[in-house]
């Protein structure tokens, strides 16, 4: 029972009020991994560049990644660059090399292409629908897209929706592909597109999950001292989709502690630069929070039933 | 057992992507005033002018609010006039006629002095000042304020905050206040300046609470089809301070509910243009949506202490 992402991994440069730091490791599948891995093993496809730094694949490899589906190609590895506002809450971005990932072709390993659980990064829908045609017992699969692809490949997403069984995406995106203004709206408009389930990352509000007759709100986990956001949101999803699936069964009771689990992940990236932060996270300090968000979402009505006048 | 609120009462001009209306009854005590009643009486302190609408005072006095403190002085009535963003988060004041409000001196009657419970609501803190001068026994004084005096009566302002036993605001305004870029930061910053409670109002978010070994999260009541979200922060501090005033003791426990019934009231109110959605909230319909909060951020840990590899 392991999990496979199809992504990205890239060199990132990321200024934040925190500070800044250079080429460090980053990338939609990364992040995943390295967030998935404390709940079951992660097998990674992805490119890099003959460049890739032996720390970086170190990084991954110590971690105890299957590295099996991640490609050396000639070329340069993936380059982001970009700096957040004071409060964190959007970001520029100055610059995008895609350098090998301009040419990426996702070609699952043997054992890869029978794993049941799958979580399609955001990359372009096409590659997507080439991850899927290549699986050969899928059961949960999730996907998770951007506005880019929104805008510019439209009918082949629409066409991925149809595939798989989640999306995981942020507020913006969720309003953008429905055309719905009001986010919850939105979300239940994504159903009739084909998921089973939608989950809506809220940034430092949260997630929140929408299926045809369950909805489930969980609170970040509070962060006094952000360092940087990078990655929080592929982190919550590696937490979501690694919890569910070493639950196992796929209901609402699991669905939702599924959620929790990826909004205290999303804490430890958050207070690190790059990954380092999610590197940092413990299994007590993972069970702590987890507790945490259960005690500060927790209240009890008794009694108040004639409280209105 | 009442409460007292001093703010503002005015025509309010509002255009959402679900339309527009004209001077319609508005202003941050009638929204408090019309929420906290479902709680408990209701004394508005507040001033409009000759030209307010029968209509206007008729909802008022409909709803069974003590009227003895709204002033009718020479001149126009407060109004203001805005135009909402296509996903309503965002709105631009396209208007702002103070009229009698500029030379409003707050003047609470006599019975209304001895009140335990008073929110003032966002006005000069000159004049939140002048209103605490007058109580005889403040218990539980609650304060809500905006960047306008943020920026322009800072001192002032910060001498309310050693008076006041909580503050409800929103989440810009909690940041600067303090200068804290992080929310969470910012509502524990606020602590150290007089309140014992913080709570911060998050919009299509919900709220949470802060107080010095307390923290609670609390999800919007999700609503589908929102016309018109004027007045929701005032809708929830009523109903915040309306809760927690008839549950009588201050404690966790009913801080927490207390927040609640804040996001229930709040729904309400954006789902018709200015006080009509809170008109409309029903006994029923209130404890079913407290319910329904209950039941959606309701999550069970148990069994996944071995969750992690």
């Amino acid at each position: 029972m392991a999990i496979a992402v199809v992504g990205s991994i890239g060199l990132d440069t990321i200024e934040t009020p925190a500070g800044r730091v250079t080429e460090v490791l980053g990338g939609s599948a990364a992040y995943f991994a390295l967030s998935a891995r404390y709940f079951l093993p992660v097998s990674v496809v992805a490119v890099v560049g003959q460049d890739f730094p032996a720390e970086a694949r170190a990084t991954l490899q110590q971690a105890g990644l299957d590295l099996s589906g991640l490609e050396v190609s000639e070329g340069k590895t993936f380059r982001w660059e970009g700096v957040y506002s004071d409060d964190m809450n959007t970001r520029k971005t100055l610059r995008t090399e895609l350098n090998v990932f301009e040419r990426f072709k996702p070609k699952l390993p043997r054992e890869t292409r029978a794993l049941k659980t799958v979580f399609l990064a955001n990359i372009d829908p096409v590659l997507q629908g080439d991850v899927l045609d290549q699986l050969e017992k899928p059961q949960l699969v999730l996907a998770d897209t951007m506005n880019y692809w929104i805008q510019s490949k439209r009918a082949e997403l629409l066409g991925i929706l149809r595939r798989v069984r989640m999306l995981i995406i942020n507020e913006e995106e969720a309003r953008e592909i429905t055309g719905e203004a009001v986010t919850h709206k939105a979300a239940r408009a994504i159903l009739s597109l084909g998921p089973e389930t939608v989950v809506v990352k809220q940034g430092e509000h949260g997630a929140f999950l929408q299926g045809r007759d369950e909805y489930f709100s969980c609170p970040a986990y509070p962060i006094g001292t952000v360092v940087d956001p990078t990655g929080a949101g592929d982190t919550f999803a590696g937490g979501f989709v690694g919890a569910l699936a070493r639950m196992g069964r796929v209901n609402d009771r699991n669905l939702r502690r599924a959620v929790v689990y990826g909004c205290v992940l999303a804490s430890f990236t958050v207070e690190g630069f790059g990954v380092t932060g999610l590197l940092r996270a413990s299994r007590e300090a993972i069970l702590d929070r987890a507790e945490g968000i259960a005690s500060m979402s927790r209240f009890d009505l008794s009694d108040t039933a004639r409280i209105l006048r």
